[in-house]
């Protein structure tokens, strides 16, 4: 198969060109030393170490997985020493506070390394990607003391992180945890209960692990309210940040997985382990929600990563594969067949990967500039409207990146024909991979009901005003170079689709609450298909600006692929979103 | 996980009230002895089987897969025994010409059989299936000699079939193949060549295995037109039937796959094994032609049971898992939370899957019918019009009916949260197992270029416009049901914009050739939709005529879902089409 091969050229585009994020740091208190010249030579540094280290453990870490014995975990071949030298590099604090150890690197740029981590092996990329939201939510919400002890060695990724939510009763609805954690006279507690699908819960890369770990105490209210977060570390450390007595808490077994089988899915009994508060009492939820919005956005790129590789594994077999003849006539005389390039859906289906992937980069990115703008700014009214496009886009580059991945990896698998069915190219691999990213940190469905019912509804649709206020003013000042791309008036007629489905929308959930989780996955994807218009409309926009190559007038005919055959897509959709929910309300239990 | 359960009830509303087969068999010259209580004893008997004997196969097979050793296949634990059973009950021959041994059923009886055979286990259901295939091929183009010495014994199971058509640089291009067949004295042939992906090419559950194999001849004419088809048997019959010599060729590989890991995938080499020949010199392909529309309609068949085991599974698990509310307030106060069933959004996946599969069944039925009237109709006009019905709804029943089943299957594993990701709970092998039935027997891009191409473009639409003008003549005649039921309106939209596309496009492709390529996949779903909404408005009206019941109600509602949320899906695949393949074709292959 394909050796991953970090999109770089890409990855500049998007950073520089497109999205032009060195303006956007040096706009924003602590970031203006970054520029992108240091960007750019953080993405290549990365990308080595993702190209040569991490991605040629991929194949044998789905093949071997992970090994559980008496509680102990053992990695898949070649992740330990992966693991040192990702951390020797520093990756792993390269979002962190530089207050504690970290490399305070903006998310718009983080993202793109976690894209080629994550696209060069997923399974050993949770990993860094777990320990990363357990110091998001460590440092905005534990004490100095714990901070101070915690995050310099868990930037460094001696110590790695892993969060505790899920319980076997309990996935979605939080509010019905039955962890429990008992204040001790020490002022720490001592945590009792089972969680499990706990990624790399236990494991031997990392001399320590740091489970954030969400439980009631004795008298909490009941549901989502008596909720609070802690720390639980697998060795006690000192204050100096030696390593002490192991604690009571250990990995029963690992769960056997559709894909993801080079890490290790733990079962985590805790049987009076010590833990420390983070946060505020019966705030757990609300600390956990502050990397929600960074580790949902991770998933969409996780997603987004492997579906690239994906697609570059199709690509290269559809250049080398000869397989009938084209359409217009023989190509490559000299040979029995053609190469499946030139078949017109072996194309479509390229297409549709490559449209879906050069788009959601561009996305993720987007939405990554608004968390940096939210994080960074010091102008009040900006940040307010930064915080509401990341309420509004999150659970859209969660949910949409994955869905359109996953379907990009299938198409891919599809080029392949028969070959793409077999575990030696490769490419199913990709396809059960990506499959957890549409289920976990919120399933899709729970993602599109955010988007529907808490950024849409209940806001009253201001969220997404907002953000059709910007995509217009683009249109209006873009009004020439789309016109002449011939996206002017699909961009303008697909806005205008969504927003007047949201306000049909709102008014139907004013009177029937059934209609939000109804239309919450198609709409979804219809603020998904829009907002990748958008983003295919500026990077055209720009190709088109910049002095022609190969590569620019690519984009431009990638984009015109986009609007052409997917952004259609909105039809179907918003057809079946005026049907309201009648028909799938109407059904009685037993009916099914 | 949930017991698989054949769906009887569906089966016989199908097979009796909508499509009323019995009245169909008793006009058919060889089928007059089939009624409706043969035909519901016949489904009942199978079903017992089906769901005793072998679905609680399907995990450990799974599990287990096949193991290779030295050229022999050891089949996954069980299944030798159940090959026994289904073999003493005769359902191997339950299609068989009975001039052979064989029951002589219809296939639009044998095609339920084949759901629940497939549905309960998908990698033994293709043993059964294979040979029913060979026996096809061998009873259309085989010497009386050949029928007469190997036909008893295959439909009786003793000897299992195998086909032999792919080699390793040549799976939809069969022109390309290099396996050759040097006549000998005898009148027999000398094989010699390398097969891949050859289902139960090899394994210990029949005493032999009879190989059709695609080879060529020394002086054979280049490409598809020099294409031969051969019998070639493990062990080399006596005129008796009792077992010679071991014939040369062996199994050099079991392929590892995605899923069907139940299923032995094998790498066959001829090594100058003798064979017969079997119908014409260089007519192979046409030989093989015969049972591929038999075989295509059953992997879709294929598909659609294993999704309505993965539909049964969300169905029982979204009635026992409880979590969140409904969002009309508190359904199960005495509990916790609410089952998962009151949430819409997990309505929305389950009736997908239920419209989607229920659709499906009518369909196949719809299309076995067709198939039996072509074959035992003494009417010339009507067997052209059946020969020309199965010919374009071949390719919709393999590939709409596989898509469907995977976008069900992955639906009904989202339905399970986590817990869909997970082995034990069995979800995610109905999406690796469904996922095969996309690519094989010609990849569904391939099927739907046979459509769209062949079936379509060639036919200038004469195919399509006599479809049509069945379903116009069923809406006229049922003109108040549809209305009432209010489903009228939108049949007779899809009709007319179905209609109106494959116009369009045979005009296009005319002026470009690529068009057909690049509009095929979407073609093929806008038809395949349609047609789902012609069968679903049968049922409506066929439930509507009946005396009320839950069944039948569910059967009106799931058409109501269909037509408000499915059906509109044609909206955007014609949006898409109307835009042709420049952009698909614009860039260069470097651009990719």
């Amino acid at each position: 198969m394909a050796d991953y091969r970090v999109p770089l050229q890409d990855m500049r585009f998007v950073l520089f060109d497109v999205l032009q994020s060195p303006r956007l740091w040096q706009s924003l208190k602590g970031l203006g030393e970054v520029d992108a010249d240091t960007a750019a030579a953080v993405i290549e540094e990365a990308a080595k170490i993702c190209e040569q280290v991490i991605a040629p453990l991929n194949r044998e870490a789905d093949e071997v997985g992970c090994q559980w014995a008496d509680g102990e975990v053992t990695s898949p071949p070649g992740f330990r020493e992966a693991y040192q030298v990702f951390n020797e590099g520093g990756w792993g604090g390269l979002g962190g506070n530089s207050a504690y150890g970290g490399m305070g690197m903006p998310k718009s740029l983080v993202s793109a390394v976690e894209e080629m981590l994550q696209g060069a092996c997923m399974s050993f990329g949770l990993a860094p990607m777990l320990t990363a939201g357990a110091c998001l939510a460590l440092d905005a919400h534990g004490s100095d003391q714990l901070k101070a002890l915690y995050l310099p060695k868990m930037y460094s990724g001696e110590w790695s992180g892993s969060m505790d939510l899920t319980e076997p009763h309990a996935g979605t609805d939080l509010g019905m945890i039955r962890t429990r954690a008992e204040p001790q006279a020490d002022g720490s507690y001592r945590v009792n209960g089972t969680k499990i699908f706990i990624t790399w819960g236990e494991h031997d890369m990392a001399e320590n692990i740091i489970h954030l770990v969400l439980a009631k105490l004795p008298d909490a209210p009941a549901g989502t309210r008596g909720i609070s977060l802690f720390l639980v570390p697998k060795f006690i450390p000192a204050a100096d940040g030696s390593l002490g007595a192991r604690n009571a808490f250990s990995c029963g077994a690992l769960e056997k997985k559709m894909g993801i089988k080079g890490s290790a899915t733990c079962v985590m009994n805790f049987d009076g382990a010590q833990g420390w508060l983070v946060g505020e009492v019966n705030q757990g939820l609300a600390c956990m929600f502050t990397m929600m919005n960074y580790e949902r956005v991770v998933v969409g790129i996780q997603a987004l990563g492997t579906a690239q590789w994906a697609y570059q594994n199709a690509v290269a077999y559809a250049r080398e594969r000869v397989q009938s003849r084209s359409p217009t006539g023989p190509q490559n005389p000299e040979q029995e067949a053609d190469p499946l390039l030139v078949h017109p859906d072996v194309r479509r289906m390229l297409l549709t990967a490559k449209a879906y992937n050069e788009g959601g980069r561009a996305f993720y990115v987007y939405v990554a500039q608004w968390l940096d703008t939210a994080k960074y700014t010091d102008d009040a009214d900006l940040r307010t409207r930064a915080q509401n496009r990341v309420a509004l886009l999150t659970p859209v580059a969660k949910a949409f990146i994955s869905d359109t991945a996953f379907e990009s990896a299938v198409a891919c698998q599809q080029v392949f024909g028969g070959h793409g069915y077999i575990r030696e190219w490769g490419q199913e691999q990709f396809v059960r991979d990506i499959r957890i990213t549409q289920i976990y940190e919120g399933t899709n469905g729970i993602q599109a009901m955010d988007l529907m019912g808490r950024k849409t509804v209940a806001a009253d649709g201001a969220l997404l005003a907002e953000y059709l206020t910007e995509i217009r003013d683009f249109i209006t000042a873009d009004a020439t170079a789309l016109a002449q791309l011939s996206l002017a008036d699909s961009l303008n007629a697909a806005v205008n689709t969504l927003d007047d489905i949201t306000r049909d929308l709102i008014a139907r959930a004013a009177i029937n609450p059934c209609d939000i989780g109804a239309a919450a996955v198609e709409y979804l994807h219809v603020l998904g298909h829009v907002s990748y218009a958008y983003l295919w409309a500026k990077m055209a926009c720009t190709a088109k600006a910049g002095e022609a190559s190969v590569f620019l007038d690519s984009k431009i005919k990638t984009a015109q692929f986009y609007f052409a055959h997917l952004l259609p897509r909105i039809e179907g959709l918003t057809a079946s979103l005026k049907q309201g929910s009648g028909t799938l309300m109407a059904l009685a239990d037993e009916q099914f």
